[in-house]
């Protein structure tokens, strides 16, 4: 009989788990900083050794010119688009209607920047060549974001973004990649980072999602870019007078897990093949192009929930730590692949799915 | 003789320093870490363990209803006084020339938040009431920095403080206090730091200047104005994933200086009337206010650089590691007392300024 347990709680005493890099701890900078000499002197509002190389560390991987350290993607990306629109005195953008910047910032593009976003594509499909084309406004700038997050992280052909980008760059429209998961798509598309971002103007990438970092982002693009990002960077109030703590540990975890992206991309398809044997369950990719995707489950959060707490006592796998309702007759999360998958043996991966099977078949 | 050697150099090698807390290496995170449970959960954006009881504790240290964690006073002032704007909904605010969103954000509160400031007071001297009841434009808010940091440090009265806020309160006029320095001026005007808030209708305080953290900014008020002041954080971009490097540093440094800022100060007088003693160079304030002040040599830069290098030389006390020329006749530093000042041998200090008083007098 399952005790009364939360499904979080459940998941945190869950001996294996089959997604990310394991809790988001003191721990995670402590490791970083363990090697560090303590002599090292620390940045000073942007400048100094502890962020001037690692700078140019990442504008040479993603082949762009420079590249500026910031607190947040939530600020690098605004910025981004700001910088564009002024430079087309046309303060129209266009992006995905689950972009970071339309759900998760608190319309902070438009109470802070005054700039109009135009929504691209349906909700539920990514960006194509035709949304672009099809534009009847002139825009300063469109953001795509690769892979697109809120749908699972799917991804257009590569064809698609050639087009896009050749298209964009023939009407002057500026081309920003939201690439917040960029290192983790690099293994389907068969490119390097340097491929993908030249057909952008510009960059941002993370340090949280598969690196598994602290905190921390990188805006890339050309010099004159990047010169205009740091004023609006100290404007913004993420100048810093040190920012140390979140560049030592993303170079450290940079260089630990920017190798591994290709086994985590294979772990994803492996395990969402695992969930897809299953009735009443369903993948968002059907098969995953990074180390992300979502499940759907066509049951209510009620009745899946309980599920999931008894495969974690009886198999020691979790899952998941959390379950977001859908509706009434669908629930759902998101997976991220990370070093922890590894780790669970296959013997009791098989036993949790195959209970999962049963079970979701008797309900 | 002396060798060609920089200032910064100079002051660097010298084993005596009289400002500061010591190097902005990565031993002062370290340190800060040491003792904190590696298994100690992140905050995740703004909520959880590591955070919360930290903004508590600030919020009753302050005599306020909330506080809020910011990376950066930047942000945090922009913000408060964004909201305040909004709510009179009227763009003006008032503050001092030299008052940190005017010369060091690069307008960021214009450009952001089409706030226009009215500068108030001569650049040389702080807010006087008279300055505030001249006022012939209605304002939303007025900002007060004590001390005022880009003249030495200085304070207007307390009475004065007193009668500015009960006019203020009169009129409608929201307060707000740039508290960068303000646990450095508690010991002068004799007062708790939530005597000196309960003035005040919002208020900043730092954790890099006399606490000697890495970063990180407090902003405390009502819990109407702080629950806006976190929507407002998300927008900038400054609602991180994780701002746990700063907030235990703050906590830490916190704890262990909030305590000296009596010494600091007292050493701060000390220091300033062993440099009034020599010809050719005046402190400002003449008597400290706080832990800082600023040094002026009526001799230019070219002349008193060489004398510096020879006194860190040849008594082995650093003064300074930096001059800013003022004109071709004059130049100045800025001296903030900390935990360095106390190490330093009462005899090699005498000797240090002895030298001073004589190579002053010989140019």
């Amino acid at each position: 009989m399952t005790e009364a347990i939360s499904l979080a709680e459940a998941f945190r005493k869950a001996p294996y788990k089959l997604a990310g890099h394991g809790p988001r701890t003191v721990e995670v900078l402590k490791k970083a900083l363990h090697e560090v000499d303590g002599e090292l002197e620390s940045d000073i509002y942007g400048k100094a050794s502890i962020i001037e190389p690692f700078q140019e560390k990442m504008a040479s991987f993603l082949g762009k010119e420079a590249a500026v350290f910031f607190p947040s993607g939530t600020m690098a990306q605004q910025i981004a688009l700001r910088i564009w629109c002024d430079e087309k005195e046309n303060s129209r953008v266009a992006y995905h209607p689950l972009c970071h910047l339309e759900i998760h910032e608190e319309g902070g593009l438009k109470e802070l920047h005054h700039i109009q976003p135009i929504l691209l594509a349906d909700k539920d499909r990514v960006i194509e060549l035709e949304d672009v084309t099809r534009l009847n406004e002139e825009i300063a700038c469109l953001l795509l974001e690769l892979p697109q997050r809120e749908i699972g992280g799917q991804l257009p052909s590569y064809e698609t973004l050639e087009a896009i980008s050749a298209y964009c760059k023939e009407e002057g429209i500026r081309l920003h990649l939201d690439g917040a998961r960029l290192f983790e798509i690099l293994p389907y598309y068969k490119k390097t980072a340097a491929e993908v971002c030249a057909l952008f103007d510009s960059v941002y990438v993370s340090f949280y999602k598969g690196i598994g970092g602290i905190a921390g982002a990188i805006l890339a693009g050309n010099k004159a870019f990047t010169e205009q990002s740091k004023v609006w960077k100290r404007r913004h109030g993420g100048d810093l007078i040190s920012l140390y703590p979140y560049i030592l540990s993303s170079d450290y975890y940079f260089d630990l897990r920017v190798g591994k992206m290709a086994q985590y991309y294979e772990e994803a398809k492996e395990l969402a093949a695992l969930y897809n044997r299953c009735e009443k369950v369903e993948t968002l990719p059907k098969e995953p192009v990074s180390n992300m995707f979502h499940v759907h489950f066509y049951k209510s959060k009620d009745i899946v929930e309980p599920i999931l707490i008894d495969i974690y006592q009886e198999t020691g796998v979790g899952l998941t730590g959390y379950i977001k309702e859908v509706n009434d007759e669908e629930c759902s999360y998101e997976i991220s692949i990370g070093d922890l998958y590894e780790t669970v043996p296959k013997a009791e991966l098989e036993d949790a799915f195959k209970l999962l099977g049963e079970k979701l078949k008797a309900v």
